[in-house]
Formats: structure tokens, sequence, C-alpha cells
């Protein structure tokens, strides 16, 4: 790890001085890219994530184009229940479905989970390749979905707006639920380790829908999950815990083995540090849809957010991922903002 | 007012004591009611809108089936939009739909500004036909959607997971976002007002999606419009606000001329107590999606739900509107557990 030009990401979220906060964007590979674009002109989603060498090249595309300060494999985090056994269409455009849904216990038990290393063979691979093909330019993360989100999916068949019907799975049979969860977590723990087996420096666990959640169910569904995997991958790399409007676990999660947390933008810098006792790196929060104001006002409040966070145990970050609208240009605007504030920071 | 047989809400508003707290749900007139879906499949939506005996109808149906403490008139929020000259589509089971958004100056010179009373006398009629029909069992609520919501429609065109399009109109061009939700709430503190004069007791504003700003920019461009129309129409009815997703203002909320803050379920109650001072009447917080749970269940955590809230300055509801595939015997068992809760009180 030491052998890395840019270490930012990895000091940061071991607490040590850093000259600069490093900068990533959630799914920067991908989207919004037009070398991005003309690859997915010429492979369908699954081919692209399936296929190393594709996958490595898109997971550089923001590496070189935009100057990231680390590079996120580029994936997607249903390949976990895919890995499970589940069917997972994926249509351009239209975001996921996985038509058979479960339902019952006997759905749970015919879940696989073991295996994870040869099933997802294809991301350790792409791992490795990205990790020889960076050549220690910038750390390399690995990521994968949180079990609540994994669940919502599994349960639901895609998104929704409410996630109802996997929040009625969870409120009428909660055994179930619960069994669900524990396989996901099981499952995932080992794809997590096999991730940084095979070269990544780091993890994020996304829990895009923890938020549909109030304090006392995200408790019950989906804060123990997290703190198991946390605890068991934490001891093999860094783990950054992304609780999408889960503002209100701030603190409780700030307590646990992760070293970092990532924040969407409904909270304030100034809260975020209050409700974890400015006792863990801290990544987010800009306003994904900001980037599509002009690039003047992008920089300024940058430098706003830096200001309110400080340089130092943080991570310069959207608060979700990037849209697709965004021009190539807006986002190189946040990235270099967070690269200038290095001058701010000495004047201050 | 004093003729009410039923004035738990209006005194829960205005800080007095009651005996219980008064209950009602958000969306409670349609979707989940059979004799509503009946009417649903005679008439189209706007057909229900704009007759006041079907609009009448439909809101009294849960107050004599489900038993609430209130009516909330049956109407929509897009109907403000509609007034100020836009085509507003409404497709059953698809969400609404405006085929020319606003992007220019033109087309925000071009919306229509006066004679609220008349373009939507439809809905006073209903409400004055509604109040009689009444005959004084609950007080009646009228409502109107908050500017920053109903600028998401008007720009953006339809419903949306990020409202990119109508941020980016607000992050881009920021004097006519202002002048755009300067209009709208003109238009909507006359709206209210005659609401009032034509019977509501008091008035709920929805801004469903103020969740989707940061912090700053719901000081920018929701916050100050909420707080206009509170102090206009707050002198001739009470108002209550429901800014979803912005648990962050709710301290700024409380020290406005609103009566009553409208909270969703991602916010704890004695947080909520917390951040108000508890200087101000609290509204909510049921997760929607519990009315899926067993109706023991839904029992036990509204009886949970009034013991943080406490009965004094509360009025126990859902956290958003009820989902049409709620059974209405869990929606009476939410409002059964809510009048219920006497008993506990006496014993506390």
């Amino acid at each position: 790890m030491s052998e890395l030009k840019n270490d930012l990401l990895l000091r940061a979220l071991k607490g040590e001085q850093v000259s600069r906060p490093p900068v990533w964007m959630m799914r920067q590979a991908g989207r919004y890219l037009p070398d991005y674009i003309k690859l997915r002109e010429k492979y369908d989603f699954f081919t692209r994530v399936e296929t190393p060498e594709l996958a490595c090249e898109i997971t550089l595309q923001p590496v070189d184009q935009v100057g990231v300060d680390a590079a996120i494999i580029f994936s997607d985090i249903l390949v976990i229940p895919q890995a499970m056994g589940m069917t997972v269409l994926m249509e351009e455009g239209k975001g996921p479905s996985l038509p058979n849904v479960v339902k019952t216990k006997a759905d749970i038990d015919a879940l696989i989970t073991t295996g994870v290393e040869e099933r997802l063979g294809y991301v350790m691979k792409a791992l490795s390749l990205t990790k020889r093909e960076l050549n220690n330019r910038v750390p390399l993360i690995g990521f994968a979905g949180a079990p609540w989100t994994l669940l919502c999916y599994m349960v639901e068949g895609k998104g929704s707006k409410t996630f109802d019907k996997a929040k009625q799975f969870c409120f009428t049979q909660p055994e179930l639920a619960h069994s669900l969860l524990q396989k996901i977590t099981d499952m995932t723990i080992a794809y997590l380790k096999a991730q940084v087996a095979a070269g990544a420096d780091l993890v994020q666990v996304f829990d895009s829908w923890s938020g549909m959640l109030s304090p006392a169910d995200f408790k019950l569904f989906a804060q123990p999950y997290l703190v198991q995997i946390a605890d068991a991958v934490s001891e093999y790399a860094p783990v950054i815990l992304f609780p999408k409007g889960s503002w209100y676990a701030l603190g409780d999660l700030s307590k646990t083995t992760a070293s970092g947390l990532g924040l969407d933008w409904s909270v304030t810098p100034s809260l975020a540090r209050e409700m974890t006792n400015n006792s863990i790196t801290l990544q987010g929060n800009f306003d994904p849809s900001k980037l599509l104001a002009p690039t003047k006002q992008i920089k300024k409040e940058v430098t706003e957010m830096i200001d309110a966070f400080g340089t130092q145990r943080y991570i310069a970050n959207l608060g979700h991922g990037i849209l697709p609208n965004i021009p190539v240009d807006h986002a190189r605007a946040f990235v270099d903002a967070v690269k200038e504030y290095e001058g701010a920071s000495v004047k201050a």
C-alpha cells in the first residue's frame, strides 16, 4: 500500500494528516462519460460488467479523464443477488428487474451462499487487472450493496418509490427477513474479502435505500448487517459505509469499525461532525444536481463545503451518484475545485 | 368554529388541552377505499376533482368509514398550475404530466396570477358543500402544494427521482426561479384564503419534494415562500406546513406563524420535539408502509408513537400519504389505536 503514488484517500480514512482532501465521485465510472457511452453502444450491460478488460477500461476512464484520487471498480450491486441464483435483467435506461422475487422460506432456502469468489470471479479478475493497469497511481475501491438495499430489490423485484413490498415482507415476516439479510450479509462479507484479496485497497458498502426506514426500523433491518460487514472486512481493508438518507444513524455508525461514513446532501457538515463526535472520516456530500450549475458556482460551493467539513478526516464526494446528464467539464470542475483548495487551506 | 362537535384537531393546533390526540391520514380520501375505486371506474380524475358533489362524497368517505377526526377536501395540488394556465394531464396509475413546461421568462410572464377564486370555483363549491354535509361533525381541511413542489412539476413536467431539471433551472437561473416561486406563492395565498372563506377550518401546505434540497437550498428556494404563505393565511385559519424530508428545517419553521408542522418517519418524535423546542404542534409520522403490518403490530407501534410524542400539541397521522394497497381495516386499526390511547393516557 505504501507504494501508492497518491495515497490521500487511504491517509484520510486512517485519520492521518493530508495536504488536501482526496476527491472521487460515486458512479464516476460510466454514465456521463462519452467514452463510456461509446462502449455502451457496442456491449450490453452485463457484457461490460462481466468482461474484465471492459470493466477495467471503464474504471480507468475517470482517473485519466477527470483526475479523481481513486478508481472504483465498474460493476453493479445486483451481482450478489445474481450470484445467489436470482435472475437480474437490466434494460438500458429502465433500471433493473428481478422477475422471480423472494417470497417464501423455500425461496430463501434455495439461495446460493457459497463460492462467491468463483461465481463472481470476473469481478476479481477485473480488480486484479485494474490494480495492475493503475500502476499505483491511485487506490482502487471495491464495493457491494448493503443487505437491506439488496433485500429491497430481491423482494420488490425492481426499483420503487416506497419499496412497500419489501417493507411489508420485513414487517409481516421478520424472521424470514432476518434470515434473508443474514444470507446476503454472509455472501457480501466473503465477496468483499475476495475483492480485497484481488486488489481493492478499500471497500464501500452502498445502502442506497436505508433512508426509507424509520430510525427504529433501520436499527432492526439495516444497522446490524452493516456492522457485521464492517467488523468482518475492516481487518483486511478500510470500509466506508454509505447509508443514504439515514443521517439519524450517523452517531451509532461512527462507533463501528468502519473507517468512513458517506453522507448525502440533506445533512450539513457541521451537524454530521457533531453527530459523529468528530471521530470518523466523513465523505460527501455535494448535491449531484448542483453539477448542472455553472462551473464558477460549482467551485464556489465546493470551497464552502470543504470550509465546513475541514480538510482533515474528509473525503470530497457527491451525496449520491453522478447524474447521466452532467457535462464532463462540470465533473472536472468539481474535482479541480477540491484540488485547488490547497491554496485556500494554506491561506487559512 | 365553536359549534364543531369534534374540535380536537383545532384545539391541538391552538395548543389547548385535549382528551386524546386527533387523528387523520394524508390522502385518506381516495386510493385504498373500495367506494372510491367504484367512483374512479365511472369518472376520470378531473371529473372527480371538478364536480363538487363527487369531491364532497369522496371527502366524506373516510369520515364515515374510517372514523378520522377531520375531513380533507378531495383535490390535487396541480390545480394551481392548471389555474395559472398550464396543461396538466393525469393518467390513472401513471402520475401527472405537464406537456408544456416552464423554461423561459416568457413562459413565466404568460402565467395567470389572478382570479383564482373563479378559476378554482369548483374547489370552493366542494368545500362549501362538504362543510354543510359534515354538519359540524369534524373540521374540514383545505390544502395546497408548496411553491417549491409546484415549481418541480411546472419545470420538470412530471414526477422524477431527482427533479434535476427543476433544480438546474433554480441553480442556473435563480432570478427566474424566484419570480416563478413568487407568482405561485401569490396565487396560493389567494387560493388558501378563498378556501377558508368557503368553509375550510384549517389548511395544510404540502412540500412533498422539499427533501430533495440541501438545507442551504431549502432556505433559498422553499422556506421563504412557506413563511410568506403561513404569514398571510394564519390570520384567517391555522396553517400546517409539511416539508417532507426537510427535518433539518424544523427549528426554523417552528418559529413561523404556522400552527403545526408535519413530519415524515425519518425523524424520531424526541428529536422533532427537541428541534422545535416543544413550541409548536407536531403532526405525523407513522411509516405508511407499516399499515401493511398485522393490525396488532399497528396498534402497538401507534401506542409507542403517541408515548413518544405525548398526547398534547400532537396530531396523529402518517408520515406521507396512505398507500393504495392498504386494507381498509388496517387504516381503521391505525385510527382506532389513536382513539383507544385515551385509556393508556389515563393510566399513565
